[in-house]
């Protein structure tokens, strides 16, 4: 028998959230929290939309979240913004400590908006908020139009619902219309955007609301 | 402060999967758990699975898991093979109890060869062994040749891999040689299969892999 002492991790989590959000907030940064299934193109969506802001003149960072590997940081710095890479050691999400200890590493002067990419998965990371401005849940084409149905929380949780791999559609059965009717029966407010990073298809309008967003967070 | 009690739950969940595994050896029974990330086709691959055994004469039943819905057990039973759904309400796995109480709700007289289908992640349900003979991964083409070196421990402990939809791989950029690469690194002893549930591409040899298996499990 071990007896252990237990803190209230969720708990913990969600005051370190609130401190990340008001550090944000008092240094005008807007932070986005991405979540998705493994290979629904959370890292694609970023190289592109770090491509995009880029090029206005925007200036973006980028934390990493995997369980192993630094692939994805690598590609956001090819994409031309600053990443940091966390490792979770087998963790099945981030949570709200992680993300502040990468933001002392970071060199936030003059940086307007952070992107958060959690680890692949559509369950953990729901529970643990980060403190980001918006949850961004990504699903994709190949993986089905019944995603909200069968993983609601992220779904109803989520700020900003995004339909990535639009190009896809002639090759796989897709039922758009199922899709965003289960999505919207759990969440109806949630902006939402349809993409393709290999057509650009969605990109211009998500970059143009994330720097409306931008602007509402620098007041 | 809160002082709780701790068992150790992975402690208890094998247990519980050692006794799985004896009652399946002993009734003679092929168990595999087939896990993967939302989307990468393990219900579309127990259909196609279903309908060949079945054709064949082979008794199969099938044990679902899912945050939410009874999507999957419907799409089974419409495949021909008692399903029972199992519904997590939001946890991330299956775990070993959850299994043996649902053997306890199906009719095994007969029965050849149970299939679980774990939750949808690629994460969370490698620390939960069920007591299955084989734990099978499902990756699938559209998300990316990358994912054993990014979800490493999955590939390490698969008993079987499975790639899943090469009917997409004309249409996205996808480097096989490289996943295979990735993968061996981790597991060069695990039975590979490339399969799609459209084209019908290595159900065959998939399916004879599993008959071959429950004679063993019959001795």
């Amino acid at each position: 028998m071990r007896v252990q002492l237990m803190r209230s991790v969720l708990g913990d989590n969600s005051q370190i959230a609130q401190s990340n959000r008001q550090r944000w907030d008092e240094e005008g940064i807007l932070a986005l929290d991405f979540m998705g299934s493994p290979g629904s193109g959370k890292t694609s969506i970023l190289e592109r939309v770090v491509q995009e802001l880029s090029a206005r003149g925007i200036s973006v960072k980028v934390i990493e979240g995997d369980v192993a590997s630094a692939n994805d940081a690598e590609r956001i710095e090819a994409a031309g913004a600053e990443a940091f890479q966390i490792n979770t050691g087998g963790g099945c999400h981030l949570h709200a400590g992680m993300v502040s200890r990468a933001m002392n590493e970071l060199d936030l002067a003059g940086v307007d908006a952070i992107f958060i990419e959690n680890v692949g998965n559509l369950v953990c990371p729901t529970a643990f908020k980060l403190g980001a401005h918006f949850r961004v849940v990504v699903a994709s084409v190949p993986e089905g139009d019944d995603k909200p149905e069968k993983y609601p929380v992220a779904f109803r949780e989520a700020d900003v619902i995004i339909l990535n791999k639009s190009d896809l559609l002639p090759y796989i059965p897709f039922d758009t219309e199922r899709f965003w009717h289960l999505s919207d029966q759990l969440n109806s407010t949630a902006p939402r955007f349809t993409v393709s990073c290999a057509s650009g298809e969605g990109i211009d309008e998500l970059c143009e609301f994330i720097v409306e967003e931008i602007a509402k967070v620098k007041g």
